[in-house]
């Protein structure tokens, strides 16, 4: 793993669980993109409610509207990484909500890796 | 929805799934709240372990102690939207965490209905 | 529980599930020692997804790939008491990612206790 120390930048995106592109769930292909362009951190965070595109609140305890709950996708890496990354996730994230913020980053070490 | 790309607010509030507000689960009663206020987006996270107000550790994996375990409501707005929505949760936010970060919006779209 | 109104800090840390520490689960033993230091508050939250360390992509839903699964550690507190708490945790956090982004704390009370 490269090591990113240093004023880095976490890159969020809030997507619904049941958009699909290309027969699979959205945030699967995000990952594989996200994986594919070595970024150096991923964490997948799902919503038990929330509401965004439209005016239904979403939850998980009443099932007919626990479908589109809110996925966060939190990716940490450099400002340059994050991005070009971005460039390329772009035709993915139609109708997604995109935030950076600032993250300082002080450790990201692996000691069997390096 | 409202666009609203650009520099804006992560508001953070961070409550008890065992508090209950007039019959209902407090993170509810916010969540309605702020659907009626029109704020652009909300996601709420739920913890598996925390501890805040007391100094018991609640997690999801003993029994007995899986009551309070914390929710994390996320809204992302203008900073005047969230002022103004802040104002009017103040009664339901006795307890709370409340946090304020700076997000950097750079997506907000909706391809359907813009 | 101590009143941090104000500029303060939010420190996450980001660990796997599957990693042990002298026989229980890493995040316990990080949880106690946050206990132990008297920081102001701490949320765990369970991801269904991610990678970091290595190049597999862990997942819920894949049953032979839900190991390892990322636990995002939050702690809110004065930047002094982060950075404390930081040296006491530093034995802890090989492998760990450790962030810290400035988080504005508009309200952090509780009735019962003060």
């Amino acid at each position: 793993m490269r090591g990113i120390e240093g004023e880095q930048v976490l890159l969020r995106l809030i997507v619904s669980e049941s958009r699909y592109e290309a027969g699979q769930p959205l945030f699967r292909a995000i990952l594989e993109l996200l994986r594919k362009e070595g970024v150096a951190g991923t964490t997948v965070l799902k919503g038990i409610a929330g509401f965004g595109h439209d005016r239904d609140i979403h939850t998980i305890d009443i099932e007919v509207a626990s479908l589109g709950l809110p996925l966060v996708i939190e990716v940490v890496d450099t400002p340059e990484h994050v991005e070009r990354v971005l460039g390329k996730l772009e035709p993915l994230l139609a109708g997604a909500v995109v935030m950076l913020e600032r993250a300082h980053v002080i450790r990201y070490t692996n000691s069997a890796t390096g």
